[in-house]
């Protein structure tokens, strides 16, 4: 019998679900799968399969993502930011994708400010507007005006971050890093939610473009 | 002249601003004056404030609570969740109210999901079920019950979380700590939201009434 793979991802094609997903997947190419592997269980949530009181056990809030890391007696984590540190902690020993709370806790801090910049700020309100925009049958414009509005706003906040520098966190220009990784997959989702397109956030547009020209980070979203 | 106290906290009267205020509290009364102390500036959220050239400089998004550290280079930190992780780091040394990320991963990473749950939920479903229910002078219906019930749901996850203990994180009936001063702040503010009681939620209400006897949390919540 072959070992089980360490995680465990319950997932679907959101950006939510993407943002954990291109963690794993770079992990895994940088580490080698001998240290990381994950199987991918989809959870369609056309069907509601993410309210099913199995779900629901892992996750009271009943939605994804949830890993389970069998390595550590099958330690469940749910929430996207909480996923992404808790990987962090245990498989990316060497901060290829973040940085060292200890000895660069600057850097360690920022990275976390724009995560939950994602997480609380871009998640939220680009869900909103996709919702109003794409996934209600009753056509309410206020809702989609102000949601579309917060999220361009938003996305000129990182075109601010931008401003000199290739990542979000990081000395200098940045590194690549799981504060990246908390808003790209919100961000290439553009089109989708109503933004045709991201020419009026140059820095954004290019920096976008910078992650799709990463194997993992492709494999991840063609999922 | 007197040195200066270690942290100036830009804040208002709102429920993310007394996220980080009342944690500022608790650690000034734990650890005593000689370790953490702090000012206020209030940032008049009516006037916009808070949109002014130099605060975009603290904080490019624009929004309240931001903190800068004097004692360490004025290092400035936004984002409420971010707020409350660097706090930890420099100022719980012992995990008052905290858990040991190395020696207990498991409940430091329980406290970030239920941190990150009010993050990406509770905060900001909440505050759009305000915005519509008391802010806007347009009237949406759609939107004011999409969000009060978004809003009665996750304080239904929680009633789950506390069905069998005290605190959201931490073993056995838990321990008071950063994830709970995530949320409760939110819960208190229910009823200008337009929750007018929480009797639906028996185990939240007793939740927030052990808060309640605290006196660092009622001096934050008084401001």
């Amino acid at each position: 019998m072959s070992a089980q793979k360490p995680i465990l991802l319950y997932t679907w094609r959101t950006p939510n679900g993407r943002r954990v997903h291109v963690f794993l997947e770079e992990l895994k190419a940088a580490y080698g799968t001998g240290v990381i592997d994950f199987d991918i269980e989809l959870i369609d949530l056309d069907k509601n399969i993410q309210k099913q009181d199995w779900f629901i056990k892992l996750n009271p809030n009943g939605r994804i993502p949830v890993i389970v890391d069998r390595k550590r007696d099958n330690f469940v984590v749910f929430e996207t930011a909480a996923i992404l540190l808790y990987l962090q902690q245990f498989y990316d020993k060497d901060n290829k994708f973040s940085f060292d709370k200890d000895t660069e806790p600057n850097d360690y801090n920022e990275a976390l400010q724009w995560m939950f910049f994602a997480h609380g700020g871009v998640a939220p309100m680009q869900f909103e507007a996709t919702y109003f925009n794409k996934f209600t049958s009753e056509v309410v414009p206020y809702a989609q005006k102000r949601y579309i509005g917060e999220t361009e706003r938003l996305y000129g906040v990182l075109e601010i971050r931008l401003a000199s520098r290739d990542w979000l966190a990081g000395p200098g220009r940045g590194k690549y890093s799981i504060a990246d990784i908390s808003v790209l997959p919100w961000v290439k989702f553009h089109d989708f939610t109503g933004i045709a397109s991201l020419d009026k956030w140059p820095r954004v547009k290019a920096w976008a473009a910078r992650a799709d020209e990463k194997a993992a980070f492709q494999a991840a979203l063609a999922l």
